[in-house]
């Protein structure tokens, strides 16, 4: 294809974030509890993945949400209802991603006592949140199938900070032009650790595989 | 459902982008250039929107185009390979948003003599691009069939700011419990001003609506 003209355009950012998410997760390793950045494109399906999720967690250790949102808290209402755990809801009041700060202070409006796992639902945004280290031990990421394969390619650091890819709505694949392979060469090229993991939220299909994960990193942050 | 807990956490943001958006709009205005700023969540189908509109716009209109991305350059690739007209690639440097000041520094990389519409890909993006006033005369988005139709609730501030709002890959609705009616109740409930158009990008449905709307405001701007 054709050369095409590239302008770098910037601007800088600076804080302490990286040191407020340091002693925020050295806290959490003291505590025993283990957070998990869950981040996503609107509409991908967090919510209804985190509620399958949820009740294949729930019997086997105590699981709390956060779920961040703009100005709504229709998913923290979802989480309760469907799963009965304790869920509250974070409003950014416009902004874009949660830094260390802002999730330390949801994490002090939680009930921690007894808590195993803390599950952070991030504004649906592949941009900003990976900018900004929540404090979290790890971060997971779900890519929906209709937003394509080659968001890889398009959000490099995304990709490159997340432990998991959950690939969500695979039911709908013959409808997209969406290749699984092509995907994974993506996402591992972003980070050769990465783990994807294939899952249709609707019906529950490979969900398990995602709370198997999960099992296995709390259990690895608590030992 | 059951009550939760909201907790409301903010930063807030200081600038003169409302006086540098104003200052570029009266420049186009003078120089009868449209500005069109167009936004959505990553995977909605932007670019392939785009080439189908702009192959119906430039046999009446001389169109360029700005392609704004994280890092890579696909995307004003794709465009000039399949329109053949000027199209500049804007990185932002891991910047989640264009401002003004960004906006303009990609028109002044643009050879502007004789151009009647410049059609500005923001970052996909529902959340910070929405913030930032660009200097555009008027703003759009796409929003895609997948990603439900809930978002307006989910994301006030980008649906109450659109002076229209496509809505693309109307193809799956049988797919996907997306009821376009609830969309546009609440669309209209952000902006009643707001129009809505549905297409299908893959076949080129609906998209000469797009085009033609488009035509009408190029034409009133420069009147």
């Amino acid at each position: 294809m054709d050369e095409v003209k590239v302008i770098e355009i910037k601007k800088s950012i600076f804080d302490d974030n990286d040191r407020d998410a340091d002693a925020l997760r050295s806290e959490l390793k003291k505590r025993g509890v283990f957070l998990l950045n869950l981040m996503s494109s609107p509409g991908s399906g967090k919510t209804t993945t985190l509620i399958r999720t949820i009740k294949l967690l729930k019997d086997k250790i105590r699981v709390a949400v956060m779920e961040a949102d703009i100005d709504s808290d229709v998913d923290a209402r979802k989480i309760k209802a469907a799963t009965g755990i304790q869920s509250i809801q974070l409003h950014t009041g416009g902004m874009c991603h949660l830094d260390a700060e802002m999730t330390r202070q949801g994490m002090d409006n939680l009930a921690l006592d007894g808590v195993d796992l803390v599950i952070l639902e991030n504004v649906g945004n592949l941009v900003c949140p990976a900018e900004f280290d929540t404090g979290a031990v790890r971060n997971a990421m779900i890519l929906s199938v209709p937003e394509g394969d080659d968001k890889p390619l398009k959000y490099p650091l995304m990709f490159s900070i997340c432990d998991v890819v959950v690939v969500n709505k695979i039911d709908v694949m013959p409808y997209f032009d969406f290749d699984l392979e092509k995907c994974r060469e993506g996402v591992l090229m972003r980070n050769p650790k990465a783990r994807l993991i294939p899952i249709c939220a609707k019906s529950g299909e490979g969900v398990d595989a995602f709370a198997e994960w999960i099992l296995g990193e709390v259990a690895a942050w608590k030992a």
